[in-house]
């Protein structure tokens, strides 16, 4: 017996799941938050109450240590065989897991040029892993592997080529989720499986997915997190004039920028009070539903683009915390996509039902990123084992 | 009997044109280009062949002297009772055409930081003008006018608030085109005019403009003329990271930055050869017909989207040069819209017809921004003479 280890690190949290490594049950599972600053733990086990403690942490490293130290307990005496890491970034090259060496690291680490928000902490928390357990295979997972297969027009932007080159492109994120849907709807719903889908993984950070297939077609998102779909500090689309303006007329820095673009801005930026959808829909602010109002339409723009570069939808799936438990925001996007064939069953959308259209189907399905990592593991190792 | 004249002055060109202020008939017409190089006056006169000359205009005030100067012989005495412009932009005032005195000059001034690689040379234009007929009415004809009543979703990005409040808004462009195809979906289309018509202006500069009632509602260009659709030297839909990515990693400066996304990308950009549609579709390279099936892919993602924001489409319209003359383009952005209801009529498509579809209606209508400008002039005149 033994078990599989899943991290995945943000700039001052990381996500962690325990599972059996042979049957990938999760045993435990939880985060680490405030890396830096009043770290605290918790540490979830099916059939126990939540756990929460404050822990030091002034690293990822340290955090790592933690998250080890907490698990201990339920490991009983098992082996950490392999441990999974969700890294933003693989590059045009990477379109599957990738089994992490020092000369895999060093590669990952020169695309930090691409997510320099997110791949040095992604790392770090590799070489943390690395230096705890450095006999146990580990796995990078990357977010943007499940898009590597976009035709050009998905693929590009309407930039002279050799920005193409340069590594320019149509990445895409959200590629572990992206997975997860397309395995459930092959498992659940092959016939929507083997059409094409528009998959909206709408969370704090948001974006839809056109599968054909159960392969990725095109993403709202691309080059970097920021396009697409209005997020909870991200606006989505912009017109690249508003930053040549932010820099020429304003005299803005690129810092200055970026921080308005990754933390200022979307559903926070527009209501002025607070990225949680939660906290907007309750409120009675003006704001806060204009806030709504830019995100709903937003997602039904694209969704209705997405559908375009298919030529047609024969399904819509919610995932992400929003599109798991934020109905009203669901009822508004099919309203508005009615057009397209949608018909909202408003007694299944507000009742947690898998189904919520009559017409053409959408769907509610929960994702696990954290489950499509263990899978890599898992499968890195039965590959090792036949090697 | 007295005449109009109208002048459309881009960077280094003058477009012009001379109306009967009566009948609005057009009675001469043409383009002063190379302004400031090997300058060239064409001029077009009904019934009659084309005049083409080498003139010296080392500025926007020597071209307008030698506009005036070539269309002296057909007054035939008339008086030029009102001068229109094109100005591209209104800022987020101005829903109407203006008369021009010296404070509204210097309210349009005060834009240019919106438009900075146009608003300076129309301004030029009309400072010239006024100069060489200080009597005259002098009229601005805003790209921006017609978008001035978008919902909010469509006129704000998703950015902190106070970005909104200073100017950044979807102001939308070619405004001139959109109001001539109002116009004339009202005369000849009244039902179509009532509903939900998506016009495509696709030509060196591209945008869509969703219509309801006549009305805009949202365009696919907003702060600047850059986002939007794959334009002839222009990105279209761009990342914000990218540009983050030019700055910070590239080292590039926003001069250059500037000078790629306005001058270097689009169809000359991804093809490598040039601008110019109909030479793309004649070309067997394999990047023209990338550059082509990215132009394509855009318009249909695009259309789909303003659909979406409408909650349904009623008819798509083409005008602009590529619109109105590039059937294999309108051919190939129908059949991927197929799935809303448009079916190519291949036949009227090829031989010029004004519906290329059965189901959904798809229209080619030509489009006359001049004539909206000389129509903006007369009105103007008519409104000072009830004064």
């Amino acid at each position: 017996m033994s078990a599989i280890l899943t991290l995945n690190a943000g700039s001052s949290s990381i996500k962690f799941g325990l599972f059996d490594a042979d049957t990938l049950e999760e045993e435990a599972g939880g985060q680490v938050e405030k890396i830096g600053g009043k770290t605290e733990l918790d540490l979830e086990i099916p059939g126990q109450p939540k756990l929460e403690r404050r822990i030091p942490a002034a690293n990822h490293q340290e955090a790592v240590t933690a998250i080890l130290a907490a698990i201990a307990p339920y490991l009983d005496g098992r082996e950490v065989v392999g441990m999974g890491h969700r890294v933003v970034h693989g590059g045009p090259d990477h379109a599957a897991p990738l089994v992490l060496d020092e000369a895999a690291i060093a590669a990952l680490t020169r695309l930090e040029p691409l997510a320099p928000l997110h791949q040095p902490h992604n790392l770090s928390a590799v070489r943390a892993a690395r230096r705890a357990f450095p006999e146990t295979l580990q796995v990078a997972c990357f977010d943007t592997a499940f898009h590597r297969g976009h035709p050009w027009v998905n693929d590009t932007y309407g930039l002279p080529r050799r920005f193409y080159d340069m590594g320019v492109r149509r990445y895409g994120f959200h590629g572990l989720s992206y997975a997860f849907i397309a395995g459930k709807l092959a498992e659940d719903w092959p016939a929507l499986h083997a059409g094409r889908v528009v998959v909206a993984h709408l969370g704090n950070g948001a974006s839809l997915c056109a599968m054909e297939g159960g392969r990725s077609i095109a993403s709202t998102m691309g080059f970097s997190a920021l396009s697409g779909l209005c997020m909870g500090t991200r606006p989505g689309q912009m017109d690249p004039g508003v930053l040549l303006w932010m820099l020429d007329d304003q005299g803005m820095s690129s810092v200055e920028i970026t921080r308005v673009l990754y933390k200022e801005s979307g559903l926070k930026g527009l209501s002025g009070l607070t990225n949680d959808m939660r906290a907007l829909l309750a409120s009675d602010v003006p704001e806060a539903a204009q806030a709504v109002d830019y995100f709903t339409d937003r997602v039904a723009q694209e969704v209705a683009a997405m559908a375009a570069t298919m030529g047609g939808i024969d399904a819509l799936v919610f995932t992400g915390g929003i599109g798991e438990n934020a109905a009203p925001i669901r009822a508004r996007v099919l309203d508005q996509l009615a057009f397209l064939g949608f018909a909202l069953d408003a007694s299944a959308n507000a009742s947690g039902g898998t189904r919520i259209s009559s017409g053409l189907p959408a769907l509610v399905l929960p994702t696990n990123e954290e489950l499509v990592i263990a899978r890599a593991v898992r499968d890195a190792l039965r590959g090792r084992a036949r090697a």
